[in-house]
Protein backbone atom coordinates (compact mmCIF):
# COMPACT_ATOMS: atom_id res chain seq x y z
CA UNK A 1 0.00 0.00 0.00
CA UNK A 2 2.58 2.42 0.86
CA UNK A 3 4.81 2.14 -2.59
CA UNK A 4 1.17 2.98 -4.07
CA UNK A 5 1.55 6.23 -2.92
CA UNK A 6 3.50 9.24 -3.74
CA UNK A 7 5.94 10.72 -1.32
CA UNK A 8 8.16 13.76 -0.99
CA UNK A 9 12.15 13.54 -0.73
CA UNK A 10 11.34 14.79 2.29
CA UNK A 11 9.12 12.28 3.57
CA UNK A 12 11.59 9.74 2.18
CA UNK A 13 14.46 10.12 4.42
CA UNK A 14 14.13 11.64 7.70
CA UNK A 15 16.35 12.24 10.27
CA UNK A 16 15.65 11.62 13.47
CA UNK A 17 17.62 12.16 17.17
CA UNK A 18 16.86 10.25 20.19
CA UNK A 19 17.73 11.19 23.70
CA UNK A 20 18.38 9.51 26.85
CA UNK A 21 19.26 12.21 29.16
CA UNK A 22 21.60 11.65 32.32
CA UNK A 23 23.36 13.72 34.25
CA UNK A 24 26.66 11.28 34.26
CA UNK A 25 25.69 9.26 31.21
CA UNK A 26 23.36 11.28 28.52
CA UNK A 27 22.98 8.81 25.52
CA UNK A 28 22.20 9.82 22.12
CA UNK A 29 20.91 7.96 18.09
CA UNK A 30 20.17 9.30 15.28
CA UNK A 31 18.23 7.08 12.75
CA UNK A 32 17.38 7.91 8.92
CA UNK A 33 14.02 6.66 7.85
CA UNK A 34 13.16 5.74 4.59
CA UNK A 35 10.86 3.48 2.63
CA UNK A 36 13.48 0.42 3.05
CA UNK A 37 12.96 0.84 7.49
CA UNK A 38 15.09 2.65 9.56
CA UNK A 39 18.65 3.09 9.26
CA UNK A 40 21.44 3.50 11.75
CA UNK A 41 23.27 6.85 11.13
CA UNK A 42 25.22 7.54 14.38
CA UNK A 43 25.05 6.55 18.00
CA UNK A 44 27.27 7.75 21.31
CA UNK A 45 27.76 8.84 25.08
CA UNK A 46 28.26 12.01 26.27
CA UNK A 47 29.83 11.03 29.41
CA UNK A 48 30.57 13.57 32.78
CA UNK A 49 32.49 12.42 35.92
CA UNK A 50 30.77 12.77 39.17
CA UNK A 51 33.59 14.50 40.64
CA UNK A 52 32.67 17.53 38.07
CA UNK A 53 30.14 20.42 39.43
CA UNK A 54 26.93 19.82 38.06
CA UNK A 55 27.06 23.50 36.32
CA UNK A 56 29.58 22.00 34.09
CA UNK A 57 28.27 18.95 33.33
CA UNK A 58 25.34 20.47 31.63
CA UNK A 59 27.31 22.34 29.91
CA UNK A 60 29.28 19.40 28.62
CA UNK A 61 25.96 17.50 27.89
CA UNK A 62 24.59 20.64 25.87
CA UNK A 63 27.66 21.22 23.98
CA UNK A 64 27.98 17.66 23.21
CA UNK A 65 24.66 17.94 22.08
CA UNK A 66 24.50 20.95 19.72
CA UNK A 67 27.59 19.59 18.18
CA UNK A 68 25.63 16.35 16.94
CA UNK A 69 22.84 18.18 15.79
CA UNK A 70 25.28 20.75 13.82
CA UNK A 71 26.64 17.31 12.50
CA UNK A 72 23.47 15.43 11.37
CA UNK A 73 20.88 18.48 11.04
CA UNK A 74 18.18 16.10 12.22
CA UNK A 75 14.96 16.51 11.46
CA UNK A 76 12.83 15.69 14.50
CA UNK A 77 13.98 14.62 17.77
CA UNK A 78 12.74 12.54 20.77
CA UNK A 79 13.38 12.46 24.71
CA UNK A 80 12.82 9.90 27.31
CA UNK A 81 10.21 11.71 29.45
CA UNK A 82 8.98 9.92 32.51
CA UNK A 83 11.17 9.31 35.92
CA UNK A 84 9.92 6.43 37.70
CA UNK A 85 12.24 6.40 41.05
CA UNK A 86 10.68 8.08 44.54
CA UNK A 87 14.03 10.07 44.44
CA UNK A 88 12.77 13.92 44.12
CA UNK A 89 16.62 15.03 44.03
CA UNK A 90 17.46 12.25 41.99
CA UNK A 91 14.18 13.89 39.42
CA UNK A 92 16.00 17.30 39.93
CA UNK A 93 19.04 16.30 38.59
CA UNK A 94 18.11 14.22 35.64
CA UNK A 95 15.48 16.98 34.85
CA UNK A 96 18.27 18.96 34.48
CA UNK A 97 20.34 17.47 32.16
CA UNK A 98 16.71 16.86 30.39
CA UNK A 99 16.33 20.62 30.43
CA UNK A 100 19.31 21.34 28.39
CA UNK A 101 19.17 18.22 25.86
CA UNK A 102 15.97 19.44 24.91
CA UNK A 103 17.32 22.98 24.99
CA UNK A 104 20.05 21.89 22.31
CA UNK A 105 16.92 20.41 19.97
CA UNK A 106 14.82 23.31 20.62
CA UNK A 107 17.96 25.92 19.26
CA UNK A 108 17.70 23.51 16.30
CA UNK A 109 14.37 24.57 15.47
CA UNK A 110 12.90 20.72 17.06
CA UNK A 111 10.25 20.63 19.32
CA UNK A 112 11.21 17.11 20.64
CA UNK A 113 8.82 14.52 21.28
CA UNK A 114 8.52 12.76 24.95
CA UNK A 115 8.27 9.23 24.86
CA UNK A 116 7.84 7.19 28.42
CA UNK A 117 10.17 4.37 29.28
CA UNK A 118 7.56 1.99 28.75
CA UNK A 119 6.11 3.42 25.91
CA UNK A 120 9.76 2.99 24.19
CA UNK A 121 9.92 -0.38 25.22
CA UNK A 122 6.88 -1.57 23.65
CA UNK A 123 7.52 -0.14 20.52
CA UNK A 124 10.96 -1.71 20.26
CA UNK A 125 10.55 -4.92 21.84
CA UNK A 126 7.05 -5.52 22.09
CA UNK A 127 7.01 -5.84 26.11
CA UNK A 128 7.00 -2.55 28.51
CA UNK A 129 9.17 -4.29 30.75
CA UNK A 130 12.17 -5.62 28.86
CA UNK A 131 15.39 -5.07 30.16
CA UNK A 132 18.19 -2.81 28.90
CA UNK A 133 19.66 -5.88 26.75
CA UNK A 134 16.72 -6.93 25.39
CA UNK A 135 16.13 -3.56 24.15
CA UNK A 136 19.81 -2.99 22.66
CA UNK A 137 19.33 -6.50 20.88
CA UNK A 138 16.19 -5.29 19.49
CA UNK A 139 17.32 -1.97 18.37
CA UNK A 140 20.73 -3.85 17.10
CA UNK A 141 18.43 -6.32 14.22
CA UNK A 142 16.08 -3.53 13.95
CA UNK A 143 19.16 -1.21 12.41
CA UNK A 144 21.07 -4.09 10.99
CA UNK A 145 24.32 -3.59 13.08
CA UNK A 146 26.70 -5.74 14.85
CA UNK A 147 28.25 -3.31 16.88
CA UNK A 148 29.63 -4.60 19.65
CA UNK A 149 30.79 -1.63 21.31
CA UNK A 150 27.44 -0.01 21.43
CA UNK A 151 26.48 1.28 24.84
CA UNK A 152 23.50 0.52 26.63
CA UNK A 153 22.77 4.38 26.59
CA UNK A 154 23.31 4.76 23.20
CA UNK A 155 21.02 1.50 22.09
CA UNK A 156 18.10 3.26 24.81
CA UNK A 157 18.57 6.52 22.87
CA UNK A 158 18.16 4.61 19.44
CA UNK A 159 15.31 2.60 20.57
CA UNK A 160 13.68 6.87 21.31
CA UNK A 161 14.47 7.53 17.92
CA UNK A 162 12.96 4.12 16.46
CA UNK A 163 9.77 4.66 18.77
CA UNK A 164 8.96 8.03 17.35
CA UNK A 165 9.44 7.09 14.03
CA UNK A 166 7.27 3.63 14.52
CA UNK A 167 4.56 5.94 16.49
CA UNK A 168 4.84 9.28 13.79
CA UNK A 169 3.77 6.14 11.33
CA UNK A 170 1.02 4.69 13.39
CA UNK A 171 -0.20 8.57 13.69
CA UNK A 172 -0.09 9.90 10.54
CA UNK A 173 -2.91 11.85 10.27
CA UNK A 174 -4.72 12.14 7.25
CA UNK A 175 -2.60 10.26 4.86
CA UNK A 176 -5.65 10.20 2.19
CA UNK A 177 -6.72 13.46 1.00
CA UNK A 178 -9.96 12.20 1.00
CA UNK A 179 -11.86 9.28 0.94
CA UNK A 180 -11.34 8.78 -3.45
CA UNK A 181 -7.49 8.90 -2.44
CA UNK A 182 -8.34 6.42 0.38
CA UNK A 183 -10.45 4.00 -1.88
CA UNK A 184 -7.73 4.13 -4.34
CA UNK A 185 -5.19 3.32 -1.76
CA UNK A 186 -7.42 0.19 -0.24
CA UNK A 187 -9.07 -1.82 -3.13
CA UNK A 188 -9.50 -4.70 -1.17
CA UNK A 189 -11.76 -2.54 1.38
CA UNK A 190 -14.08 -1.83 -1.21
CA UNK A 191 -17.23 -4.44 -2.28
CA UNK A 192 -16.60 -4.83 -6.17
CA UNK B 1 38.29 47.00 59.64
CA UNK B 2 37.53 46.19 55.89
CA UNK B 3 37.69 49.93 55.65
CA UNK B 4 41.46 49.66 56.07
CA UNK B 5 41.77 46.84 54.06
CA UNK B 6 43.33 47.46 50.48
CA UNK B 7 40.34 46.11 48.04
CA UNK B 8 40.71 45.70 44.15
CA UNK B 9 38.26 47.76 42.08
CA UNK B 10 37.11 44.58 40.94
CA UNK B 11 36.68 43.11 44.44
CA UNK B 12 34.85 46.85 45.81
CA UNK B 13 31.96 46.41 42.79
CA UNK B 14 31.10 42.69 42.06
CA UNK B 15 27.82 42.44 40.65
CA UNK B 16 25.84 38.78 41.79
CA UNK B 17 22.83 37.83 39.49
CA UNK B 18 20.48 35.35 41.61
CA UNK B 19 17.99 33.28 40.02
CA UNK B 20 14.83 31.60 41.20
CA UNK B 21 13.83 29.18 38.50
CA UNK B 22 10.31 27.54 37.65
CA UNK B 23 8.66 26.39 34.22
CA UNK B 24 6.56 29.14 34.56
CA UNK B 25 7.57 31.99 36.29
CA UNK B 26 11.51 32.52 36.61
CA UNK B 27 12.58 35.18 38.79
CA UNK B 28 16.00 37.35 38.20
CA UNK B 29 18.01 39.93 40.02
CA UNK B 30 21.25 41.38 40.09
CA UNK B 31 22.83 43.26 42.63
CA UNK B 32 26.29 45.63 42.59
CA UNK B 33 27.97 44.64 45.77
CA UNK B 34 30.39 47.28 46.68
CA UNK B 35 32.33 49.03 50.24
CA UNK B 36 29.09 50.99 50.64
CA UNK B 37 26.80 47.78 50.84
CA UNK B 38 23.90 46.09 48.13
CA UNK B 39 22.66 48.00 45.39
CA UNK B 40 19.88 46.90 43.23
CA UNK B 41 20.51 47.12 39.28
CA UNK B 42 18.07 45.05 37.73
CA UNK B 43 14.90 42.67 38.68
CA UNK B 44 12.25 40.91 36.94
CA UNK B 45 10.36 37.79 36.03
CA UNK B 46 10.51 35.54 32.99
CA UNK B 47 7.18 34.24 32.47
CA UNK B 48 5.59 31.71 30.19
CA UNK B 49 2.11 30.53 29.78
CA UNK B 50 1.09 26.71 30.75
CA UNK B 51 -0.36 26.21 27.27
CA UNK B 52 3.02 26.83 25.93
CA UNK B 53 4.76 23.63 25.49
CA UNK B 54 7.67 23.03 27.85
CA UNK B 55 10.58 22.80 25.26
CA UNK B 56 9.34 26.23 23.95
CA UNK B 57 8.90 27.42 27.49
CA UNK B 58 12.73 26.32 28.55
CA UNK B 59 13.69 28.07 25.51
CA UNK B 60 12.40 31.55 26.60
CA UNK B 61 13.77 30.77 30.16
CA UNK B 62 17.32 30.07 28.35
CA UNK B 63 17.00 32.98 25.94
CA UNK B 64 15.67 35.70 28.73
CA UNK B 65 18.31 34.75 31.18
CA UNK B 66 21.20 35.07 27.91
CA UNK B 67 20.07 38.52 27.17
CA UNK B 68 19.95 39.41 30.71
CA UNK B 69 23.73 37.93 31.50
CA UNK B 70 24.93 39.62 28.41
CA UNK B 71 23.16 43.16 29.53
CA UNK B 72 24.50 43.43 33.17
CA UNK B 73 28.06 41.09 32.88
CA UNK B 74 27.52 39.59 36.18
CA UNK B 75 30.61 38.44 38.22
CA UNK B 76 28.95 35.71 40.12
CA UNK B 77 25.81 34.19 39.89
CA UNK B 78 23.51 32.16 42.64
CA UNK B 79 20.57 30.07 42.11
CA UNK B 80 18.16 28.32 44.42
CA UNK B 81 19.30 24.68 45.30
CA UNK B 82 16.35 22.62 46.76
CA UNK B 83 13.43 21.25 46.28
CA UNK B 84 11.22 20.21 49.14
CA UNK B 85 7.89 19.37 47.57
CA UNK B 86 6.94 15.33 47.28
CA UNK B 87 6.19 15.10 43.46
CA UNK B 88 8.10 13.47 41.62
CA UNK B 89 7.00 14.97 38.40
CA UNK B 90 7.23 18.64 39.50
CA UNK B 91 10.89 17.89 40.59
CA UNK B 92 11.87 16.85 37.08
CA UNK B 93 9.81 20.18 35.63
CA UNK B 94 11.53 22.38 38.06
CA UNK B 95 14.95 20.83 37.14
CA UNK B 96 14.42 21.26 33.48
CA UNK B 97 13.96 24.90 34.55
CA UNK B 98 17.24 25.01 36.91
CA UNK B 99 18.91 23.11 34.25
CA UNK B 100 18.64 25.89 31.03
CA UNK B 101 18.86 28.67 33.89
CA UNK B 102 22.46 27.03 35.17
CA UNK B 103 23.41 26.74 31.47
CA UNK B 104 22.63 30.63 30.64
CA UNK B 105 25.05 31.38 33.62
CA UNK B 106 27.50 28.82 32.26
CA UNK B 107 27.68 29.79 28.67
CA UNK B 108 29.15 33.08 30.16
CA UNK B 109 31.82 31.39 32.64
CA UNK B 110 29.97 31.55 35.54
CA UNK B 111 29.76 28.82 37.54
CA UNK B 112 26.68 29.07 39.62
CA UNK B 113 26.63 29.41 43.28
CA UNK B 114 23.70 26.89 45.41
CA UNK B 115 21.73 27.62 48.29
CA UNK B 116 18.88 26.09 49.83
CA UNK B 117 15.69 28.24 49.95
CA UNK B 118 15.86 27.89 54.20
CA UNK B 119 19.78 29.53 53.61
CA UNK B 120 18.89 32.44 51.37
CA UNK B 121 15.82 32.97 54.34
CA UNK B 122 18.00 32.82 57.35
CA UNK B 123 20.68 35.29 55.86
CA UNK B 124 18.02 37.93 54.12
CA UNK B 125 15.22 37.92 57.10
CA UNK B 126 16.97 36.10 59.99
CA UNK B 127 14.06 33.13 60.07
CA UNK B 128 14.59 29.93 58.00
CA UNK B 129 10.66 29.96 57.80
CA UNK B 130 9.58 33.67 56.09
CA UNK B 131 6.87 34.22 53.96
CA UNK B 132 7.83 35.41 50.49
CA UNK B 133 6.16 38.59 51.71
CA UNK B 134 8.82 38.70 54.54
CA UNK B 135 11.76 38.04 52.29
CA UNK B 136 10.25 41.05 49.50
CA UNK B 137 10.12 43.25 53.07
CA UNK B 138 13.58 42.83 53.63
CA UNK B 139 14.81 42.92 50.30
CA UNK B 140 13.20 45.81 49.34
CA UNK B 141 14.98 47.53 52.68
CA UNK B 142 18.19 46.30 52.32
CA UNK B 143 18.24 47.36 48.86
CA UNK B 144 16.55 50.83 49.68
CA UNK B 145 14.06 50.59 47.08
CA UNK B 146 10.48 50.88 47.40
CA UNK B 147 9.32 49.57 43.60
CA UNK B 148 5.50 48.48 44.68
CA UNK B 149 5.58 46.70 40.88
CA UNK B 150 8.31 44.23 42.15
CA UNK B 151 6.67 40.35 41.86
CA UNK B 152 7.84 37.77 44.87
CA UNK B 153 10.04 35.68 42.23
CA UNK B 154 11.87 39.22 41.63
CA UNK B 155 12.53 39.09 44.84
CA UNK B 156 13.19 35.83 45.64
CA UNK B 157 15.93 35.85 43.37
CA UNK B 158 17.53 39.18 44.81
CA UNK B 159 17.15 37.42 47.78
CA UNK B 160 19.70 34.21 46.51
CA UNK B 161 21.68 37.35 45.36
CA UNK B 162 21.79 38.73 48.65
CA UNK B 163 22.47 35.38 50.52
CA UNK B 164 25.63 34.84 48.32
CA UNK B 165 27.06 38.36 48.45
CA UNK B 166 26.89 38.17 52.43
CA UNK B 167 28.09 34.21 52.53
CA UNK B 168 30.84 35.17 50.28
CA UNK B 169 31.63 37.68 52.66
CA UNK B 170 31.66 35.38 55.83
CA UNK B 171 33.53 32.79 53.98
CA UNK B 172 35.90 35.28 52.58
CA UNK B 173 39.22 32.92 52.81
CA UNK B 174 42.34 34.44 54.09
CA UNK B 175 41.51 38.01 54.05
CA UNK B 176 44.91 38.55 55.75
CA UNK B 177 47.79 36.82 54.22
CA UNK B 178 50.05 36.07 57.35
CA UNK B 179 49.76 37.00 61.20
CA UNK B 180 51.72 40.31 60.54
CA UNK B 181 48.57 41.43 58.36
CA UNK B 182 45.84 40.27 60.97
CA UNK B 183 47.67 41.58 63.78
CA UNK B 184 48.11 45.51 61.59
CA UNK B 185 44.41 44.70 60.81
CA UNK B 186 43.28 44.53 64.27
CA UNK B 187 45.23 46.39 66.75
CA UNK B 188 42.57 46.11 69.26
CA UNK B 189 43.06 42.69 69.57
CA UNK B 190 46.87 42.71 70.80
CA UNK B 191 47.98 43.63 73.84
CA UNK B 192 50.33 46.99 74.44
Amino acid sequence: MKKNLPRSTAEAERIVLGIDPGSLITGFGLVAVGRDGPRLLDCGTIVNRSTVPMAERLRVIYEGLCETVGRWHPSEAAVESAFYGKNVQSALKLGQARGVAILAAVNAGIIPAEYAPREVKLAVVGRGNASKEQVQFMVKTLLRTRSRSMMLDASDALAVALCHARRRDDHRPKRHRDWGAFVAAHPELVRP
